[in-house]
Formats: structure tokens, sequence, C-alpha cells
């Protein structure tokens, strides 16, 4: 791992928004599911997963859900629950409620909150099948009160089951009982028009290949969708306090899941910068990821000796990493200092892992330096606002000729004329007497 | 205005994405703001809105903003201070705290809200300037605590100050003082990769014409948009207690919009839906905007005569409309059933124009049946938020074997690794003695 001065370090950021060809199939696909439905579906997904399924198969059965349990350990199925649990109380605190503001006039105005009502969760199939993202998606729906949550995964490669039993597990401890075998754009398609075994939704969420990318953002206006996640990263800002190899252990934690994820060490400590780098190297050796950790610290990683902990600072700002660790002498002194991080931990106990599989907080964080406007899923993402207005005659009989001059300014003679009936109707003896 | 059942009725939602041309257009534009700064800026301000300008011209000086007091009616600042003291009430009962969760073994867990830092606005010029909205897309940016607050307004053709002076009021008096007389698909580039002149912001909001809101979709990831507007929609719901005159000025607001705009009745009474039409009829032939009103009610207007009050709710949850007005006897009483609507207005009173200017809930609200998943604007589109892991050592020696457990499980040993290195450090006496 390089270890650079602040000077020389460059920010880098690349969106992949996918090749001509790959945009015009995915327009394809998209536009064949919404005209022929489930022939479709079935259609692409023998070509795409190479699985040959009938419509009434699409469905996963409530027995393959039970028959899963018995493929995974009890060990696992403790831990998942134990993470669930963890889970679900930190997004509750985010709960919100609608709220009306009495006026002594008899108005009243208010906030009306509502959960949407049908989500649908993208499960990617193969390595990338990950049960804690299941977890990280399904619960803040959950706590917002979506009633229907619905989960598409594309089938293994020839099988009919096929699908992974961790990730139906997980699904079922979220309480997901609508599972559907498909995946890719087609998967994405069917979710946003529906599909005749197939109810469209309103919001689309969870991670997948460039061509899930693509389809998610081809729907988005049908339905929502959620934001189009980049590699992962992680940036750790540390003082000399910080252990070397603690420090090195995080990087790589980020570095393996992907050769394009990102690990970057930010201090003022010369000496940490060299420790860090040679415990990578040591313990690079025995990662059974160990390329894909390699290639990610060598073309995406970096350490970075800043001339102070304030520079350092600056440093993570600009960088507005999705991941943030502090482990310095004092890290919750340095918390109003940090604007922009996904996620931040603090202390040399709170290592990223702990947040991506247990603590509570959500592992979906905005990349790409998006942390300085986008935030980490949460039960705000699955529900709708309405605003409520209830004016009181009094109220409008008082502000009436305030709001027909605005209106009047603005050249909208109709809507000052919506207020104008009213006034001259009530002087009159109101709109019971009709005109 | 067409009377038919709900029977007839279809629902059509088109989205407009702009030509292959405008987009191209629209592309080259971005690209060579991006590379060439303010030289562009002003040649294409030059080009499009037939304005030369100096780089030091193109920011509106505090003279100027002193000058629109002067060119306004005392009665609009009144208005306009007035609208924005209930804008700025209502706004401010959705700010919200970060917040943390002390867990008795010195774990933290929280969420921590912050502003965005800078906010672009853009001001469309000509008729569709709208003072009020300033306010709408201000306020709340400013409740939210964004310490940079920038807007861009394109300048009228030929002039060098050329900006409404209702607007600059608007500004000033929402507390913008910031402005760039700047505008079009070249101002959105501005405003998200800066120039010598303008800094880049986080996030741009606020309507445009099409090559605005292609430039917005084109930014989008370098910086956060917010939605792109479709036409303005009103659905009235009424019962035969609704004044049809009321009512007939409250749909004739909405349609002088726009020819593309929206008015559509639903109500189960053959009666009050036959009078209605009577009177759009009548008030439409005295309207200064008639035909653009009679060009909305004609092709986009409807009166839908339900079964019941209940189909009519069905109707109205289908819809989605933008603003819906509930007339009918027990307003309050429907209320519970409504499940998509982006602003409710109840009773009588609470013309939709009340909501448009004064009452205090935002005018910027989700169109073309996107309120099944997206809000008004509001002060959480101003906002990030981080979360927050301060985990204890008590904690970590307690949970770390189930951490390991399912890092494991999703074939991340890195992971794993990052937690075993420090249970296994800490058994051996702790951080502090090293390896």
């Amino acid at each position: 791992m390089k270890v650079k001065s602040s000077k020389d370090f460059k920010l880098q950021r690349d969106v992949e928004y996918g090749t001509p060809e790959q945009n015009e199939t995915v327009k394809q696909i998209v536009a064949t599911i919404k005209k022929e439905g489930d022939a479709a579906l079935l259609r692409y997904t023998e070509q795409f997963d190479r699985t040959v399924l009938t419509a009434t198969e699409l469905r996963v059965t409530p027995e393959e859900l039970q028959a899963a349990y018995s493929q995974v350990e009890d060990s696992f199925v403790t831990a998942i629950r134990a993470a669930a649990v963890n889970i679900r109380a930190f997004h509750a605190r985010q709960k919100r409620s609608s709220w009306m503001d009495l006026q002594p006039d008899g108005t009243i105005l208010g906030q009306i909150i509502r959960p949407l009502k049908r989500v649908g969760v993208y499960v990617p199939g193969g390595t990338a099948a990950y049960p804690s993202s299941v977890l990280m998606n399904v619960i803040p729906a959950q706590i917002a009160g979506v009633p229907e949550i619905v989960m598409v995964t594309p089938p293994a490669t020839g099988g009919k089951a096929g699908i992974d039993p961790y990730i139906l597990v997980a699904a079922a401890e979220a309480g997901v009982n609508e599972i559907y075998r498909v995946g890719g754009a087609q998967a994405v398609a069917a979710l946003a028009f529906g599909t005749e075994s197939i109810a469209p939704v309103d919001k689309i969420c969870g991670p997948g290949n460039i061509y899930v990318a693509l389809a998610k953002r081809e729907v988005y206006g049908a339905v929502d969708i959620d934001s189009i996640a980049g590699p992962s990263e992680i940036v750790v800002l540390a003082d000399d306090t910080a252990e070397p190899a603690y420090v090195a252990a995080d990087l790589l934690s980020q570095a393996e899941h992907d050769t394009m994820a990102s690990a970057i060490l930010v201090t003022p400590s010369q000496s940490l910068a060299d420790s860090v780098a040679a415990e990578v190297e040591r313990q690079l050796r025995d990662l059974p990821r160990e390329a894909v950790a390699r290639a990610s610290v060598e073309n995406h990683g970096a350490i970075i000796v800043t001339e102070s902990l304030q520079e350092g600072i600056e440093v993570v700002n600009r960088l507005a990493p999705e991941h943030l660790e502090v482990v310095a002498a004092d890290p919750m002194g340095l918390l109003g200092s940090i604007e922009n991080a996904g996620a931040i931990f603090l202390g040399p106990y709170s290592s990223e892992p702990v947040g991506d599989y247990f603590a509570g907080p959500n592992h979906i964080i905005p990349t790409n330096g998006t942390a300085r406007f986008a935030s980490p899923v949460d039960v705000d993402d699955f529900i709708k606002k309405s605003s409520l207005i209830y004016y009181s005659k009094e109220a409008l009989l008082r502000d009436g000729e305030t709001i027909m001059e605005l209106a009047r300014r603005e050249g909208l003679e109709g809507h000052a004329r919506a207020i104008q009936i009213r006034l001259e109707n009530e002087a009159k003896g109101g709109a019971e007497d009709g005109e």
C-alpha cells in the first residue's frame, strides 16, 4: 500500500452508466416485460438464468422456505436473529408520526406520514448474495409499516429451487413471504410494471449488477428506486494512538469486497502510516480473498499522511466516504468537524464489520462521495408525506385579500377568483345559500 | 367539461424525457461548462439569452436587490412577508435533531442530522417566474440550516440587470443574497461543477424548461437534484354538500396554469357534476387566461361520476394527485382512506390557492402519480444523515463471535479477521500493549 503526502493525493470519482449496448439491451427487456408480462419473464429467465420455469413455479413456496432452515446451521439462525433484533431496535427510533398544528381560528395544518404500500427488494444471486443485506433492506420497510414487501432473486443456473438457503432464511426471519425466483433487468421491470404473477410495486431497492442498475434507472419515475450504489469504501482517520494491526485489518475487510473497493488511511502520523503499510502486507498474505484485496489496495487504496489531524478531517470531508472510522485519542471531540461521511465508527472497538452485520444502523450507505447529500437507508425511505390544509372560514376571510394580491402579481387571475368567489359569497350569507 | 362515469375513465400518464436532439444539446452544454467554466457560461448566455455579460456582471449586486424594492408595490412586500412567516412556521415543525442511544455497556449508537452545505435554486425567467416558488424552495433549506443558498435565474433577453424585481424581492425576503443572472442547462452545469465565478453546490432544485430538466438529470450523481416536476394537477372529491361555483373556480385555478395541467372532479353526485360543468363554462368565459384553461379542461380535465364516495376515494388513490380537495359533509372522516395525494385540502374554505401561496405547507408537490411514493418538498430534502457507531470493548467482546459467524457465512474472512484480531489481542491484554 503506497504512503503519500496529502499534497500528492488527488480525488477521482467514476460513475458507471453502462455501455450503449447494455443500455439498449435493458431498454428492450423492460419494454418487452411491460408488454408481454409473464411470458417474457419466463423466456428471459430461461435465456439468462438457464432455468426453465412455469408461471406457477415463479413464486417460492412456504415449504421451500421451511426447508431452507434445515440446510443452514443453527448458529447462523441464532446470529441472524440477534442481528435482526439490533437492526429493528435502531430503525424503530427513526419512525415518525403524522402531526397537526391546530390554530385558534379553527385552521388545521399538518403533515401526514404513511408507509409505501408495496416495496420490491432485489437480492443478487451467486457470491454477491448477502443475507445481511436482506435484513438491511427489509427491516426499515417493515418498521415504516409497508404492508407488502416482495423479494426477487435469480435462480441458480439450471436448478428450479436454486435459491441460496441463507438468503431464504434471512428473508423468512425478516418477515418476507412473497419471493420470486427471477433476476436481472426482467425482474426489475416485472416489479415496476407488474405481470400476471407479480403485482407492481411503488419502490424497488437492493443492489445488483450493471443490468439491474440500468433497469432501475430505466423504470424510475414509474416507481421510486433507491440510489445506485458504487463500489464500497472505507476511510480510517487515525492518530498515533491507533493499533496498526486493527487499522490494517479494517482496511482489508473493505478491500476484500471488490477490486474496485477503496480503502484509505488518513493520518498525521508517519510512523502509523509505515506500520499500517507493513501490517497490510503481512495480513494480505494469508487472506483467502488476497487477490481481490491486493488489487483493491494497489489500485484504489492509499495511506495519506497529513500535516495535522485537522487537515486529515478536511481530507475526509472532501472524500465524503461511505464508511469512516475515527481512531484517535478523543474521537467524539472530532465528530463536530466531520461534515461528510455516511457511517461514522468511533474508537478502537468499532470495527466496520460491527456495523456491516450487527450493531443496528443500516449498512446500505451512500458511496462515491454522495454522503455530501445522501444518507444511509432508513425508515424515511419507505414513507411518503402528504400536507394537510383545513382552512377555517375565519382564516379565509382574514387572509383572502393577501392571497389574491400574491396570485395577481403572478398573473394568475383564476387563482385569485377562487378566493374572491368565496369572499363575495360569504359576504352574501355563505355557501349554504348557493349563488 | 365532459362528465363521464368512472367506468369510462382511463388513467394516462406521460413522462417527458426530451427529444434525442435536446438530450444531445444538453450533454454538450454540460460538458462544455465543466471544461471551460465562466468563458462558456458567458458565451451561452449571449447565445441563448441574448445578453452580453462579463464574469463580474454575473452576480446580482446588493444595490440591485435594494433597487428592486422600489419597483414593486408595498402591498406585495407586505403579502410576501406574511406568506414567508407562515411558510417558516410550518417548515420549522419539520426540523429534526440528531439523536443518540446510550447503552448500558457504554456503546453509543446514533443518527447525526446535518444540513447540506450549499444548495442552488433555479428560478425560471419570463412568465414562469413565480415569487412564491422562491419562498417554497428557499425557506425549507434555510430551516434545515443550509449555510449557503444560491439562486440562478436567466436575464431578460437583451438587458443586463433584467431580473424580475418581484423575484429579487422574494429572494431578499427569503434571505438569499447570492444570485447569478444565468439560466438554462448552462446554469445547472455551473451549479453542479462550479466555474470561476460560481462555487459548486451539493443539490440543485427548482423548476425549469425541458433543457433545465434534462440538465438536472444529466448532473445527478455529481450533485443531488429535486424531482423533475410534471404539469400541475388538481382532483376535487366532492359530495352534494359542495358549492358548485367554488368547485368550478378551484378546477379553473389549476387549469389556467398550463394547457397540460389537469383538473378533475370526482363525485357520486350527478347533480353536482352537471352544475360544476355549467359553472366551469360560465366562469371560463371571462377568465383572462381562458384559452389556456379551456385547452386544459378539454384535453386533461374530467368530471367523473362514481357509484359512491367510497368508490371516489378509490379513484383518487389511483390518480395519486398532486393536489386533492375534499369537499364533503365530513371531510376529516375520509382522511384515513386517502392513501395517495401530495397535498390534501379539506372543507369548503381550503381552496387550493390558499396552499399555493399562503397557508404554510410547501407548494412543490409530487406530480404525475408519484405521490404514491414521493412527498412535498420539505426540510428533509436539505439534510443528510450519518449513522454513528461507538462500540464499547465490552460489547465487542460479547458480540464478536456472532459478527464473525455472519461474516464467514458470506465468505468474507477479512471481515471476520478484523473482529478476531481484536478479540485475540484484548485477550492478551489489550490494544495498549500492541502485538
